[in-house]
């Protein structure tokens, strides 16, 4: 049976990271209710987004020009490369606005099951900058799971030929503000392990 | 400052119902990252319900005809019309397929702080459907909400000068597979002065 324009448009919003099929169908009501306020305004939207966003070659990051706005601002610090999973990982680090270096989105981490390898996560396109560039050190932002991990390592495995390079990750331990007895034992263990003189 | 397309596209998917600012961002670049995978087929299933799916004049529900397939299904009997705040009701009615009468959706609920009144509700719209045909039974099939409940007694009192209509509301009490003591006092009251005969 050949599905409504309604079936279609639930489906295709269910589709949506997060979103199940109550979720959509509220949405989809929501659009519908009122189009010319609430589903127009949005096709725009999607439209603009479709014709003006561009991914750049260069980092992985998106933005309206290519390379982006962040490689091609010379003010920053070109010799210093900042590894991260996600595009929203890179809006964070922009948001606190402590990091003037360059970035180099990896669009994940390594997963077997999901067949990510190194490939999908351009570490030839990583190595190549790092070649044709000035670059001092390599910092691993990646997620503390077993995930990024595992691709933090094989990073930094490829990256050993390149003998001056310094490869940095962040430092683990206790989060500020956070309480001691709610941590899980393996933050505890590597705080613990990673202690510092206190000064 | 002007915003960016990708901020726009975030602000317009966080004006979404449910959705809060991060999981705009998360969708935002679930889109982006696969334009033409992604968002594409988005924006075409959008397109498609906004030059297709219109409200039904009559009934309130929505559909690709007006009156809708429901109102224009003379299998249906034509003589009770169940009253619902939303299409969503609709929906779960048309998905249990019990019912085989008409629908008036009233697109809400009555509410002084969000300025709903009975115009916004469409009831001499129902006033006139009642005039104009042979409606033997209006069937209140709103929320026990104290919006819901207020909305009924509104509604029933408009009724009221039909003599010959009967104005049903669905049964309260304990709902099926409920246990007891997670019951709230409200409830649990209404079942208990509701008792019937069991045999």
């Amino acid at each position: 049976m050949e599905q409504t324009p309604i079936d279609k448009l639930i489906n295709d919003i269910s589709k949506l990271p997060g979103l199940g099929r109550r979720s959509a169908q509220r949405i989809a009501l929501f659009l519908l209710k009122n189009k010319d306020k609430n589903l127009m305004p949005l096709i725009e939207s999607l439209n603009l987004s479709f014709n003006k966003i561009i991914e750049c070659r260069n980092c992985g990051n998106i933005d309206m020009q290519d390379p982006c706005n962040i490689c091609s601002n010379t003010a920053r610090d070109q010799s210093t490369i900042c590894i991260l999973e996600d595009v929203s990982d890179l809006w964070t680090f922009e948001k606190i606005g402590f990091y003037r270096g360059l970035y180099h989105v990896l669009g994940g981490s390594l997963s077997a099951i999901q067949g990510i390898g190194t490939n999908e996560l351009k570490v030839q396109n990583l190595i190549n900058r790092i070649e044709q560039n000035n670059i001092k050190e390599i910092i691993l932002a990646l997620s503390t799971t077993m995930e990024g991990q595992t691709t933090s390592f094989v990073i930094a495995d490829k990256l050993e030929k390149f003998k001056e390079l310094t490869v940095t990750r962040l430092a683990q331990g206790i989060p500020i503000g956070g309480e001691l007895h709610y941590l899980d034992e393996n933050t505890l263990n590597t705080a613990f392990q990673s202690r510092k003189k206190f000064t």
